[in-house]
């Protein structure tokens, strides 16, 4: 029976306490992306498999350990997407978005699939909003999509986070950097994994982000791509630093951020925070240049990033953040036997025509059990109809905040406008959307 | 390189003008369920695959044919949700949600995956919007339920759609139906496929909904299942039929709606239009009084449907309803030169911070490009910025609908109360709610 009850390893339900905070930071996202200029895409849970391992890359961890990779009833390899990137580049050279006048600017919600052993903080399904941008080459556009990170957060309350960035130069750099790099690790290739040890001589950047501690040790004293960035990466990691500074955002160079997906180039970021324990980063991401081509599209200049959504939450949660959730129950009709129930039921859904969040029993429940039912899910008001209020039409509508009674008639329309002119007044619950 | 510019078969891309009219219906189906008391609920898009041999049922074409079933890296079989309820049932016994005070009444939106020959109307990757409420044997909570559907689809301009009922019985009095049913179909055995044949013995309701044309042939003259109810259950199908008199909601008796999943007792109903084509269902679901105790539960009486997304807007679509989606650009400001963008940049940071829909170049486009691409994003107002505006620091707000030109000042603080001013005046875009 325990596999009935009991959800997969590594993944995590969300109930509805827990969404309705979940939905107030979506919106936050949503309206903001909006703001900057981005629309939403969709794209499929899973994806050819070639796709992923063409565009994350075959040497990363996610695609030699943690992917979902099965073979559909047609035989095809398919893989539960891992990260978001890859689908909406998929998408961009699938329906030609970029004929639609560039920049194409794409967010998404997406939950995306690792095998990776479960601990807080990284499930083996998580949940991320992500955004790319398509068609600017120049750093008012690395800048620009930072400030969005910086714009979600700052409006959901989020304390203490910091910005660090870092740039990774372009192929013909980078070339010169993998060298230096390969000397430095193949004299201590003995103090290496099986797995980098194979990374030596095809991707000695992945090297960087082998979490076996190690390879680690060995890494922490490796040479930095900063220092061998070509003329025009400099430039634009200047010009990057530069915008930032113009807009007011404080950031940090951090040298050692090298993302753990192949397709960077140029600038990549993290947002980190001091209150998600071992999992610092909530937001990470970059320029990808070289991908929309790497694909089979033409060049394409590109840069996006991905917000952990767990984690996200985590923090607001570590930093008690209230967020303004919505009202489950303004109103709430307690009725004693059938014709009780009917009335209940008529007024009910006349007041949900109004947009009230109004309930009623439906479980056949004593008066007390439907009272403390009521309290349970935060009725603003109650009514309580029986055989007296029937036969005189009349009710007493209780404020469960204050006690106060006021009569009310029990005719649908009579009762709509009494209601609605008595929670008015009183300044009722209702959604308060102050972020 | 097809692999990686064309997504797997029988799933679709949503992209931003989709995703627009997608996230109106979204958001009527929230607030609808949210009034009538539903919190959402998401679990993961996996679940063990006993848990949907168990509850969709083993005999079902969903668990024998469709199911996206794979064994994970730690060999466990793990199945791609090809239907709603049987997570939200495991959540709700999982996190014992019924401890909180019944009913629980959950909602959710999912993706959802059957192997199956795609075509109009059904992909192999499709969308929910589900309910599920437990807790309530009374037909009350059939018709409240059922109301539910009725209120979102009313809301949403639809038109022409009707609702069809059925009562599929409990245990009790299905299986002396089954038994008639056996016997009718056993006449006509070498007519049925073998699939079918197999289900004569184990479950003979489910020729009921066999695609193939022999079998359907057989079926249509079936006896039917109304003829059989008990007492019991007659008496909950008139007060359903009865609460919804009441409601002044028409619906139709449909005797041969059967759903093809094996939970599900008594009350069973469909949405359908003519607008779909041959998929006419687009929302269906009915009662599973037995469901949770089958998972290992207490028993607890239970009803929920699901609506398909991807059908819905086929028929908003087919009857043209205009779905009020959000303005994409309010501002566009346009640039000659770097001055002049790091000035559109200033502006446009300081118009999102007041919530505006501010766009500026970044791809270092000539002006009759930027304003092209102003053009095709339907900005509502534009401005352009060369050397004489940045050295008078003024410069003319121009009304893309009426031509009008406005002057205005480029310092943000005056640009920002100014804009305002001048937008409200106009009338100015942004989202217009009225759905």
């Amino acid at each position: 029976m325990a596999l009935l009850v009991q959800g997969p390893k590594g993944t995590q339900d969300l109930l509805p306490e827990q969404t309705a905070r979940w939905q107030v930071v979506e919106q936050v996202m949503r309206e903001e992306a909006s703001l900057y200029g981005y629309g939403e895409i969709r794209t499929p849970v899973f994806e050819h498999t070639e796709l992923f391992q063409r565009s994350v890359g075959e040497t990363t961890d996610v695609v030699q350990k943690e992917m979902y990779t099965f073979n559909d009833k047609g035989g095809r390899s398919i893989t539960l997407r891992p990260e978001g990137t890859a689908g909406a580049v998929r998408a961009l050279l699938e329906h030609a978005l970029y004929n639609e006048g560039l920049p194409v600017k794409l967010y998404y919600f997406t939950s995306c699939y690792r095998y990776e052993k479960p601990q807080a903080g990284r499930l083996r399904e998580f949940h991320q909003f992500g955004v790319e941008a398509f068609g600017s080459a120049d750093p008012i556009a690395d800048a620009e999509t930072i400030m969005l990170g910086k714009s979600i957060f700052d409006r959901l309350g989020m304390r203490g986070y910091s910005i660090e960035i870092n740039s990774i130069g372009c192929p013909e750099c980078r070339a010169k950097y993998h060298q230096t790099l390969k000397e430095y690790f193949a004299a201590s290739i003995d103090q290496l994994c099986d797995t980098c040890k194979d990374r030596l001589d095809r991707n000695p950047m992945r090297i960087l982000d082998c979490k076996n501690p190690p390879c680690a040790e060995v890494a922490k004293d490796a040479p930095i791509m900063l220092d061998y960035l070509c003329d025009d990466c400099r430039e634009h990691f200047d010009g990057v630093k530069s915008y930032l500074d113009d807009a007011g955002v404080k950031y940090e160079v951090n040298p050692t951020i090298v993302r753990g997906l192949d397709y960077y180039t140029r600038t990549v970021f993290e947002f980190v925070s001091n209150d998600l324990g071992s999992q610092s980063t909530f937001c990470g991401g970059g320029r990808y240049d070289g991908l929309v081509a790497e694909m089979g599209g033409k060049p394409l200049p590109a840069l996006g990033y991905a917000i952990g959504l767990e984690r996200v939450l985590m923090i607001l949660q570590a930093q008690g953040i209230e967020l303004p959730v919505q009202s489950q129950c303004e109103l709430f009709v307690a009725a004693i036997g059938e014709a009780a129930q009917k009335r209940a039921f008529a007024l009910v859904r006349r007041m949900r025509e109004c947009s009230v969040f109004a309930q009623f029993d439906s479980c056949g429940r004593s008066l007390k059990a439907q009272m403390k039912y009521a309290d349970k899910i935060g009725a603003d008001y109650t009514l309580v109809l029986g055989d007296d209020e029937l036969q005189s039409g009349r009710g007493k509508l209780k404020n469960m905040k204050t006690g106060e009674l006021t009569e009310i008639a029990l005719d649908e329309e009579t009762f709509a406008s009494q209601f609605l002119a008595a929670t008015v007044t009183a300044g009722s619950a209702g959604a308060d959307s102050s972020i």
